[in-house]
């Protein structure tokens, strides 16, 4: 029996960060084994808001693509592609556009919202969660590993193949969003880690500059000096203690709460146990890096799979819209 | 030095008759020996209005290419070939699409009447004359020969050209309107011959088919029986002599101002005329519509050419936006 699909995307904005490893990546690392799986570094989607600023867009879908196989994706289990790289993504884009009002897309959430914040009215921003749906369907995707915050977009995708397969026939799939448990991972300021809050810990900063960045991280605001009794539960030094430090984590709050343990020892521990574990990822990467042939190898391989899959997928929705006169 | 390019394109609505000849082909045929020309059935653009009805598409691609070859449409000097099979034009499309506010499409003539009075709220119809700007530019246009109903259309497309160039590096000319001057065809209820009056004499008319609406068709209201005097300059008969009676066009206007000519035979007249100009192209309709795979054969070489040249022309706007990374 054919596997079920799997589909996942991410822009490509340059080093990933340990929020980034820890939501996303390792648990793609994780579905590799059970799906087809087809990882999309979407470089349209970038321009909807890079479109004037595009010189590192090549830099960034490097980094992205090294910081994916240094996280434990195999480019031979999954298709690691970018999406510029498989036109039928557009095709299938545009064909979509024939079929969906335009107030389908207008009442997306994070649209009004987004399109204000950011004062983008390009007729592609309006369009993203339309190509969105297209990068999905085109693989017929069962499952999209997604955030709380892109559950509509999914819901979206989900009425577009309900829209095409009841208008012509029924060719997809309606894929589910796969939401997936892991704990939040703050950064250095104690916000959510985001790289728009430059508080983050990329997968490849080196040792010395993680230990750099956590000196200066928020710990609890009541903990002011040595000896001082600390609140572990809402300390986000505690919290990246509870993802990378495995033994001797109840220690470290019974020893914080009562005052024994001072912020300086307690960072120095959690750099110890952040390098420990991005030291693999870390050691890979850098071979990677060394060998920028083998990524791109990777992507180009990855591609030419996608458009397989994505080719024939077009073929069954050129059939069904009765699009096929090659003779 | 290289020709200039031309692109034409229409929708495929199936067989085209005299008003399509009269005003577009006939100009278009003079135009392929002077020009790199580019015949383009638009067929995803039809999709804006018929996403529901595709059935007939195949056969109204055929019945429009054979009408075109046999109008003089020379598959060797012009490239004849259906949108869908250029992949280039959506990703074009696409690309376009990220640098062109909404306003821009909103405020096209066009646009606010027809989404109006044909009930059209698609993303895709919204997004039409950024398509029509992609089919143009992608093959780097010099000219476009357009009724003046699309004079809008293009300028929209000199302004997409415009503000790309200005983004990223010069590599679209601003295609130029070339407007044609020709007499307005009238259909057999004197109104503009066109598909949607139900007034129109087709190509693939036989005479007899041709003799039949000649004679339900209107003439001057005062000229009730044989005596009468007639008005040639207000009688569309006498409209259609002007294109397809050569000598004894004087004879006619006279001879029906004094009344001596009565309707009927004046339509004979015409029948003859009409029928002897289209016998050559009659004949050839035959003769293809005989041997399917002829023309299906001038379309995919079309197709071919066509992609040779947009995918010279991707390369340089992948090479200008920065989107080039196969290694």
């Amino acid at each position: 029996m054919a596997r079920e699909v799997v589909l996942s995307g991410m822009q490509p904005t340059g080093k990933l960060h340990l929020g980034n490893y820890e939501g996303a990546l390792k648990n793609w690392v994780s579905l590799q084994d059970d799906y087809d799986m087809y990882c999309c570094i979407v470089d349209w989607h970038a321009l909807t808001s890079m479109f004037n600023e595009t010189e590192q867009m090549k830099a960034s879908i490097f980094e992205m693509a090294v910081d994916y196989l240094a996280s434990g994706l195999d480019g031979e289990k999954c298709a690691i592609f970018v999406q510029s790289q498989v036109k039928e993504h557009a095709e299938l884009y545009l064909l979509f556009s024939m079929i969906i009002p335009i107030p389908w897309l207008e009442r997306v959430p994070s649209y009004k919202e987004k399109s204000k914040s950011l004062g983008l009215d390009s007729y592609g921003f309006l369009g993203y969660p339309l190509l969105q749906a297209a990068d999905i369907l085109i693989y017929r995707a069962n499952y999209v590993p997604v955030g709380k915050d892109q559950v509509a977009h999914i819901e979206l995708t989900r009425e577009v193949a309900r829209r095409f397969n009841g208008f012509y026939q029924e060719v997809f799939p309606e894929p589910q969003a796969k939401l997936t448990k892991f704990a939040e991972v703050p950064g250095t300021d104690g916000r959510k880690m985001s790289k728009s809050y430059e508080n983050i810990i990329s997968l490849a900063d080196t040792p010395e500059e993680t230990a750099a960045k956590l000196k200066t991280m928020f710990t609890d605001p009541e903990k002011l000096r040595m000896g001082d009794p600390g609140h572990p539960e809402i300390c986000p030094v505690y919290a990246l203690h509870k993802i990378y430090t495995g033994e001797g984590l109840e220690k470290i709050a019974e020893t914080c709460r009562s005052g024994e343990l001072g912020c300086v020892a307690d960072k120095k521990h959690l750099t110890e146990s952040i390098n420990d574990a991005l030291a693999p990822v870390r050691s890979m990467r850098a071979e990677l890096v060394g060998h920028p042939d083998v990524v791109w190898d990777v992507l180009n391989d990855g591609a030419k799979r996608a458009r397989d899959r994505a080719q024939e997928t077009m073929d069954m929705v050129r059939s069904a819209m009765g699009l096929t006169y090659d003779s």
